[in-house]
């Protein structure tokens, strides 16, 4: 194999969790599954991820000034998957989305999600890194965390799983 | 809850992959357990994570020109622990580590590695993230990698888990 093939088959074992990023820079709603998002401070809190120069809706996401981040849980994976397909619209079922008061675009049903603003970013290989500062956390209500039902979605090797007792070691 | 505590809480429920990073920069051996490892980039290869200013090994680490990424599966659960263990000496374990011909640490018994150069560092709220471009991928033999039974380790809520057929979503 290549050294590229090599590097891809490394990370096709490396799991992750599972978000869907949306937003609108002025010419409507975009959005895409990232499983790349991670905290990188929490005082101020602050988190990262990147978008690949190949993804399609990257450039429109890349020129918004604010972000909606959402942490999704098992009972989200048919989102994960819709915002992970290419040539669909991926707004159009219009009862899976609505506008916060702020304008950003957002899904109904993601019992987390976390609203920031773009601070810095650094290109890469072709790809983009994306540094957001947190400006508003919405947490799952009783009754839809993790500690009430709602097990926490990973992507790995073009598989989706969620974590539970089952998967947690001894 | 406070904001930075609503974030926190948001992250305890994000899973990630399990990675540990070893460098030397000169003066000795320092490694950290980071659940931060994405990919960025495949051509180039690139990946990148991020260094807590508050980690005690961070700074050393930062300083190295060339970085080892291991990407850990569930027969690795011990070393992720301990190289998330504060105040004791992760190396001191001789039998667990070795010098590649390229001078660096590295775990021997992680079957995954990857072995880069950092092309670019970015400062975000105490933190550092960093990019490393990879000059050498090491696989699992076979009998070692998913496939052959070695299920990858993710980190969830102070939990660590395993992936399997078990926490695969139908």
């Amino acid at each position: 194999m290549s050294h590229t093939e090599n590097f891809k088959a490394a990370f096709r074992n490396h799991p992750g969790g599972v978000a869907v990023l949306t937003a609108d820079s002025g010419d409507g709603p975009v959005g895409l599954t990232a499983t790349s998002v991670s905290s990188v401070s929490a005082d101020p809190p602050m988190l990262m991820f990147s978008i690949s120069g190949l993804s399609s809706t990257g450039p429109a996401l890349l020129k918004a000034e604010t972000v909606v981040v959402h942490l999704l849980g098992e009972q989200q994976v048919e989102l994960a998957k819709t915002f992970a397909t290419s040539g669909i619209d991926r707004f159009a079922d219009q009862a899976s989305w609505a506008r916060l008061t702020t304008g950003e675009p957002y899904l109904v049903s993601a019992p987390t999600w976390l609203r920031g603003k773009v601070v810095n970013q650094m290109e890469a290989g072709g790809s983009t890194i994306v540094v957001i500062e947190i400006l508003e956390v919405r947490l799952p209500e009783e009754g839809q965390d993790a500690q009430h039902g709602q097990r926490p979605l990973v992507y790995h090797n073009r598989t989706w799983h969620a974590l539970g007792d089952s998967s947690a070691l001894g």
